[in-house]
């Protein structure tokens, strides 16, 4: 029996799914699972990228420009050129989500044993991606205590080597919700500059940024547009996750010219997809109000009812609809599991994410666990109560 | 500046779509092009797939399972336990479109530095798959002379090597059209089980098959059944190119439990796309007798009228909707160059694929093309009055 390659036995397995089974069971026994594990936003997609697919004319379901249509890029464009990106159709090339468009960008900027700098903790899929091409992660800790800050720019240069490509941030960050100043982004920059590297800018939750916060992009910096490569989607924007419509941006013209050619490799993005992302553009500005009010109301129930629960820390993150907290346990995997597995209260139990999943320092974030704000305020309050009785229950109390 | 990898410096560009700048440039001289150059079918997609895609009822645009949906899989499995593959659900793989597919099974099955062997000429994108991966293709030279057969056992055997993890075929063959028998399919499991080497069967033409000719599948072989990994998508089978919907399906569980784990870190393939792909299942049998029918039709006025013109020998295929055929010139890529930019009959010339792009062996192919009949048969029998004309006047005549 031929083997595995030793890619596929290193690929990590999702941390968000390993609980699954015991969320199953727990589901088969009875109980009610608040889901806080996952960003599947509960929030309903907007009417006009609905519309769309439903209004669709084509007979035939033909591929697209590998790059995507034009007629998107220039929509696209329309909205970035809001955000004041100053870009033009031919800066974009339209991917299969945002997770292709962080495989393509790595695939262009990594070769095998590269390596790329990450503030942990940070979304647990860019191991994966950088297992594909044997791109070698490099972490450095963000610490709770500020809110998971950008470490000091000391602490970047402490890990750069020759090997060194590329720095990536996910701005607002998942999974801590912290959303980056503009002055450490200038940091950043000043950084990518003196050590030629590139700067991956993941910005899935660029619309959710609460408080009367400005979202900040490398984008808005003058004199690193050659080292910017901002990855995106609609997943989050428009809660429409199940498109896999994402996107490559960026002022590098030899970045384009070859990750277009990973483009072509795989022939095109969806047609449908890039037909509702198009009507996207155009949701109307009261969806977004009405979204971010919602989240950030669900924001401060949460960060306030964990902060009320005896031995629990949890900052009060400006964007994303994550939180990363401390909770007084002795290690987040086993009680996580066992909140599903040997706890209810009420014949109701809570799943979460343990951190650990998201930092790649071994040991770190042990009594972290992140949450994701994606329920309404009633579930979100119900379950706070849960984990707060399950916090007194549990055995392994640090 | 930062430098773009070397995989991405080598990742090659794709050789159908580098004369797009000379077919453009004819257009815009107001020549009418016919294009023969890719396999993006005129055909239809069918009714139910188009009405599942205009009947969708979600509010909630959202991921679905990362192996794709139990419903889509189902259904899936039936269509293909009526092709006699005797799978489960748990044995299929959902993935953006076929490339995707073929992209995870490599990563699974092969590291960098393992080698896969291809007979060619082959699909082109194979080569970028492999770079993706640091893989090394190993080509075997397949003939003109016999239609494109597979090798004999012994030209594989000349190229297996320790890094040897695998053969991949196109069946039936793009670029060839060739449909494998029996028992070629028979010889290449003999040589799996012997070397204990994965068969990759790349089945997306697998209802083009003509003359009342049978498809054969290794599925149907029994006793590999741990080393048979079918690429499949519903791209060419339901003419929904732009659905990206494609699938893994094997019966080796270490396979499928890697496999997963790449799939989850992309996170999921696209709602819509599965929601058409299940009613796609349902696609009456008079779609695909009518399908087949025009292609019958079409391939046997290529073929014939390619044979009529002196000197040049087009073998006449199975399946698939491509010819590639040998023409009395110097140099294809020259040739296909200037009959877009050089050449015209009452105003109309052919745009084709270059067959060099499809070989990896510097040289080969040199003098054939491939044509893909996805035209009318009025249009492609204008199409081959013109390349009759040019090849009259083509400077470069062998």
């Amino acid at each position: 029996m031929p083997k595995i390659s030793s890619k596929g036995t290193r690929m990590p397995a999702s941390p968000i799914r390993k609980l699954t089974p015991y969320a199953d069971q727990a589901k088969r026994d009875g109980k009610k699972v608040y889901h806080l594990n996952i960003g599947q936003p509960d929030i309903q997609t907007p009417d006009v990228m609905l519309d769309a697919i439903k209004n669709i004319s084509f007979k035939v379901w033909a591929y697209t420009p590998s790059e995507g249509t034009l007629s998107y890029r220039t929509r696209l464009t329309g909205y970035y050129n809001d955000l004041g990106y100053h870009i033009q159709p031919q800066d974009v090339i339209v991917t299969n989500g945002g997770s292709e468009a962080i495989t393509i960008a790595m695939q262009t900027c990594l070769d095998a044993g590269d390596e790329v700098i990450i503030p942990e903790p940070f979304y647990a899929n860019y191991n994966g991606f950088a297992c594909m091409g044997d791109v070698v992660v490099k972490p450095i800790l963000s610490h709770i205590e500020n809110g998971f800050a950008l470490p000091p720019v000391a602490e970047f240069e402490k890990v750069i080597t020759e090997r060194t490509r590329a720095i990536m941030i996910c701005n607002p960050n998942n999974p801590t919700g912290y959303l980056y100043s503009r002055r450490e982004l200038e940091d950043l920059k000043a950084l990518c500059l003196k050590y030629d590297l590139y700067l991956f800018s993941d910005e899935a939750y660029r619309e959710f940024c609460y408080d009367g916060r400005q979202f900040e992009s490398p984008m808005h910096l003058e004199g690193m547009e050659e080292n910017v490569i901002v990855l995106d989607t609609v997943s989050k924007r428009y809660s429409a996750c199940g498109a896999r419509l994402g996107c490559i941006i960026t002022k590098n013209k030899a970045v384009i010219a070859s990750a277009l050619k990973f483009a072509q490799a795989r022939l095109s993005p969806g047609m449908v997809a890039q037909i509702a992302g198009e009507a996207a553009v155009d949701t109307p500005a009261s969806y977004f109000e009405t979204v971010n009010r919602e989240y950030t109301e669900r924001r401060d129930l949460i960060v306030s009812s964990l902060n009320r629960i005896p031995g629990v820390f949890c900052p009060n993150p400006g964007g994303a609809f994550y939180v990363v907290a401390r909770f007084p346990i002795d290690d987040a995997d086993k009680f996580c599991q066992w909140i599903l597995e040997s706890f209810s209260y009420k014949n109701q139990t809570v799943m979460m994410a343990p951190a650990t999943g998201f930092y790649s320092t071994p040991g770190a974030g042990r009594n972290e666990v992140r949450l994701a704000y994606v329920l309404n305020k009633e579930d979100i309050a119900a379950a706070m109560l849960c984990l707060e009785k399950a916090l007194t229950e549990y055995p392994g109390k640090a």
